[in-house]
């Protein structure tokens, strides 16, 4: 359940924000989620280079990472949480005038909400091929906008399937991502796992995955991933940073492997900070 | 300029929505420009089946019709406006979790607000082709939707163009609409302007086109249009509920005719309700 005191709503606590505010609007502002441990904030510089970028594509300003970072421990510490996942939203602001076109003179709203860490996932990692495709847009690929209504939908009818997760697929077909995380397919020598030029969110731990894997002889591709590639892998693993490296026990009613190079990838992965 | 006093957030006075509602965090809703003239709504009925079916598409339960018309009456009169623009927001509600997926249990959240009605357009409406494309997607294709990230960058590439208004196309190169407009161009003996199965919102004023135009023995033919086709135009409209049918005096450096045609189906649409 959400618990409005771990919020601030630009420094102050509270869990109100204006009618008017570009991010409700129109979705105009990014967000991160990022992971919390015994007060330690994980990968705060990923993700804040990730919010940067996107704040730059964007057109925002981005907000001063010393308060960003202040920010999150309040609100973690408020929350008074062992582990949290802690969510940064920041939009352009609240608008003074109707219309699309931003003023240019709006001042950056910043979120900072401490969640509970969310219960476990099961024995059995359940995933399917999502019916809700991906709109292509190269401006909009690989940041974490706040336009997310395909994700929503796709979640929506994970729920009613019985499904952790869903891939999903461009319009021209090809795997891009799950809803909430990444996919990598394992192949004999190498990991595989769909490009994100034309839409997809660039994970953090994705990020990661590119840049350990080779530390265990493990080359990572990043490419075209077909259907059919997906109906044919043997192991498949998901990712993000609530999740860490999820292997997929179950895609499309066909029970899968699980690559034992996955837990030593993790482990990697778990060194860092 | 806003005014909070002109404003309902679920009937009550007030700019305020919980910092945790899923329109701020995915775009989660929908929302209607509606416009007031001495105290009339117009086109109500219209606006609302839109916003029933997106409603239906995402599955948000749809408001009642006789309370959004009393607020919307409520806001225009409280703002004291002959006329106005009023928008309707309605999203999913506050999400009591974290993550895309609904928990079925939102209560849906309304804002309703009058705006002023905007200044004059000036004498020469200029128009030009956006860098920003549309990602397509039928299912979130031709309903009036939160996720407008696209057309708040091609409005600010617009403003920095000095242009009022730029069209948009698809990922495939196709013409959609203009980034809050639906656009249509003046042949020998027809009207043609582009469907929109795969991406753009189905604008009120367009159906009103659409309806109206064989009374003036006036065929409108709806199918693709490429940029060609706009390079080559001899007469462009585009329209919305605050322009109406409003011709396009420059596209791209180029004068263009007005058509006269325009004018009296301009006076069809205005003798409708």
């Amino acid at each position: 359940m959400i618990d409005s005191r771990a919020t601030l709503v630009n420094g102050v606590p509270g869990a109100q924000v204006s009618a008017f505010d570009r991010g409700l609007h129109y979705g105009d502002g990014l967000f991160e989620t990022l992971r919390c441990e015994q007060g330690r904030v994980r990968w705060f510089d990923r993700h804040l280079a990730r919010l940067g970028a996107g704040c730059m594509r964007l057109g925002i300003a981005m907000p001063d990472s010393a308060l960003l970072r202040s920010e999150v421990e309040a609100a973690v510490a408020e929350a008074g949480m062992e582990r949290a996942l802690v969510k940064i939203i920041v939009t352009r602001g609240e608008s003074r005038r109707r219309g699309y076109r931003p003023g240019g003179d709006e001042r950056v709203t910043r979120i900072v909400s401490a969640y509970p860490w969310p219960g476990p996932i099961g024995a059995e990692f359940r995933v399917g091929l999502s019916p809700v495709t991906l709109g292509s847009n190269p401006q909009l690929a690989g940041i974490k906008h706040l336009n997310r209504l395909e994700q929503v939908l796709a979640q929506r009818a994970a729920a009613a399937a019985g499904l952790h997760e869903v891939l999903m697929r461009s319009e021209r077909g090809e795997v891009v991502c799950g809803s909430m995380s990444n996919v990598y397919l394992w192949q004999e020598r190498e990991l595989l796992t769909p490009g994100l030029a034309d839409c997809g969110v660039a994970g953090i731990v994705r990020a990661l995955v590119l840049e350990l894997a080779p530390r265990l002889g493990l080359a990572v591709r990043t490419g075209r991933v077909s259907v059919a590639q997906l109906a044919d892998a043997r192991a498949i693993i998901v990712s993000n940073v609530r999740l860490g490296l999820q292997p997929v026990h179950w895609y499309e009613g066909r029970p899968l492997e699980v690559d034992v190079r996955g837990a030593r990838l993790q482990e990697l992965i778990d060194g860092t900070h």
